[in-house]
């Protein structure tokens, strides 16, 4: 490729949407054969079992109440403080940092993780991230010239790979002075496996003993499954964020998007949290100038939906309800995929909640394309395949165990 | 400021926001002294003679028909194909350039700024302005490190200022091999003068000259406010973008923002004009790969608004009916506004159309804050005032030039 008018550092092959290719071709055998006899993995978003999109109502309701000035207008650019405050009652619940706290509306959770990638790291510094990730921190790492390292996220025993981590954060940091740790838990996209308590605490413990002067360290808690990860109990850990060295810093990238099933309207906050006001307060001053850079500002409607339903109490138990039903619909599908995969001896990884399940395998893309023959259409990673309890139905989900394991087992011959 | 967590290349001073602040002052006045006394002159959105925000039944009527199921699922990361092909087509209308057309959709017309301003240029590069200008740009340029470059934009007749943009970009180029050149017109904000188009002739017989081997130059349109620019034929422009050398690139960015009265919506698109299909193919590629990074994907509902319109005869009657009778409400109060300027000898900058007049003037914050007593809340740029005739009456429209005049003599007392 010569030079021309696309800059050297702007130059990509075109972004490959294996998802959307598998779901297209899955959308074609439905048409043929009907939706009773495919299994239809490829979806990252809640579907019922009658193969329909769940959007709940008590957002969709609260939208078409809203007045259509509050759609019309400009939100301000760092995001409504109504917004903004419930938000982060909303994200905490009752484990709040001790720490001082700001947010900022952004795009999403994308939006969220693009800032603290934006704003932390200079161009080759590190962003460290276990091996089984949302390949869009790749992308990302690539757009804004950052490093992305990733390292072996689970045990033999199927533990967070606390000796890994700590290996790949060491290599990071004699390197270089900044570095960016990626934590996507609770609910792992795309595995469903969040780090327990005890674990957070050993990792806090490596984390702290090498904030030495003149390193700094950032770590990104991507909740973007936090709703469907647990009754509650699954924000405990926040708290541990609390009182820790001012060059450490904590965001939470917090989006709308599955928690109010509100994937197209693309609303979501960076919570910056440090024990230090000034930095906690520059930081902000950065994001919104990144905000005013490349979005101006966000969905007024999302932030909108957020603030009449959390200050409404029917509309709040209303929200509630759709959210507990859909989870526990979640944990059923979860569940008779865990104990038909136990029956037919297929490993997978540790569930604790959200939209996947993955199985680690050799040639995952053989695999999916030996299952297709079998009518599932299911996407692979480098690692495995990522089964999508948020799209396929339970009674799917007790049949899609047997059916991977042959596939598997037919590969491997 | 010391070394801290946030990296050099991103602290930023909090984003001051002067229109926020006197719009908050007219706010209290109006609250104080009623909406009658005070004109205001703040704000950057269509506001009737009422004083409420316009937003267009057409638009939102189709909102709240639509299925929230197309509303709650993601669109496609570049947008989805029926939205980006009927943009393109509203946006030229029959004057569609020769040349290989791609678009993507982005944030508002911001997000089509930035893409332009990181795809083409390198760190260091210049970005040449008029030096009336809508303050985001500078913005995005502190933000990814370009440099900003403004020329005195209109000549002693209030023509556009061919020699001084000639100089300027000779300047960038004999310093580097890459520039991009902002055209905000028609209708710019926030002067509302239009680069007609024998003007827009000799501007692109520059360029050309300039665009010799190993020199790259972007022309960067913004059209935000396009639709309120005329009756169609301040879209013939388009149509000289056609057969362009390939180191010349021109990208268009078209908001929904003011057309559609769907600010809140955050909903444009980067049109990409090139002679070469694949230097077209590769900027979409590029610009693909930072939606990936920045916000994901595009708000579904504002796509979606745009294809039911632009798809639907009776609806598409009634948004342009809305459009004419609110371009022709513009209109008018220009119309009383000059009329009424050259009566007091107030001096304005020509108008064609859009949301503003500017009135330039030596110490536009003094002016400004002495307009305050006659009842008068207005933006202050640098070089003078930005009258809003989006938000002020025909009848306060008529009143205004006089008091501005006042106080502009009070103040070079």
């Amino acid at each position: 490729m010569g030079k021309d008018i696309i800059a050297d550092h702007a130059r990509w092959p075109r972004l490959e949407d294996e998802i959307f290719k598998v779901n297209k071709e899955c959308k074609e055998a439905i048409k043929e054969k009907g939706r009773d006899k495919i299994i239809d993995s490829t979806l990252g978003t809640l579907i019922d079992d009658n193969g329909n999109l769940v959007a709940f109502d008590s957002v969709y309701d609260t939208l078409k109440d809203m007045d259509k000035n509050s759609i019309a207008s400009y939100a301000a650019i760092e995001g409504d403080q109504a917004y903004l405050d419930l938000l982060v009652d909303n994200c905490f619940g009752p484990y709040k940092p001790d720490a001082y706290i700001k947010a900022i509306a952004t795009a999403g959770g994308t939006g969220a993780i693009r800032h603290s990638f934006w704003t932390f790291l200079n161009q080759g510094d590190y962003v460290i991230c276990p091996n089984w990730y949302w390949p869009a921190y790749q992308t990302m790492c690539e757009e804004f010239d950052r490093e992305f390292k990733t390292y072996e996220f689970l045990d033999q025993d199927f533990n967070f790979n606390l000796e890994e981590f700590t290996k790949t954060l060491d290599f990071a940091l004699e390197k270089r002075d900044r570095v960016l740790c990626v934590f996507n838990s609770p609910a792992n996209n795309p595995t469903g496996f969040s780090i327990d308590d005890a674990m957070w605490d050993k990792i806090l413990d490596v984390i702290k003993k090498r904030a030495v002067s003149g390193k700094f360290i950032t770590m990104l808690l991507d909740v973007a499954y936090i709703e469907f990860a647990g009754d509650g109990s699954q924000k405990k850990f926040f708290k541990k964020f609390s009182s820790l060295p001012e060059n450490i810093i904590t965001t939470v990238a917090y989006s709308m998007s599955k928690s109010y099933t509100a994937y197209g309207i693309r609303t979501g906050a960076c919570i910056i949290i440090s024990s230090n006001e000034d930095i906690a307060d520059r930081t902000f001053d950065s994001m919104k100038h990144s905000n005013r850079s490349i979005w101006s500002n966000i969905t007024h409607a999302g932030m909108n939906i957020l603030v009449d339903i959390e200050s409404d109490k029917s509309k709040k138990k209303s929200y509630e309800d759709e959210l507990k039903e859909n989870r526990q619909l979640l944990e059923k599908r979860a569940r008779a995929f865990v104990e038909n995969s136990k029956e037919v001896s297929l490993i997978h990884l540790p569930y604790f909640g959200g939209f996947f399940i993955s199985i680690p395998c050799d040639k995952p893309k053989e695999v999916a394309e030996k299952l297709k023959e079998k009518d599932m259409y299911i996407v692979a990673n480098k690692n495995g395949l990522r089964f999508a309890v948020c799209a396929v139905s339970e009674e799917k989900c007790i049949i899609s165990p047997r059916l991977i394991k042959e596939a598997i087992d037919e590969v491997d011959k």
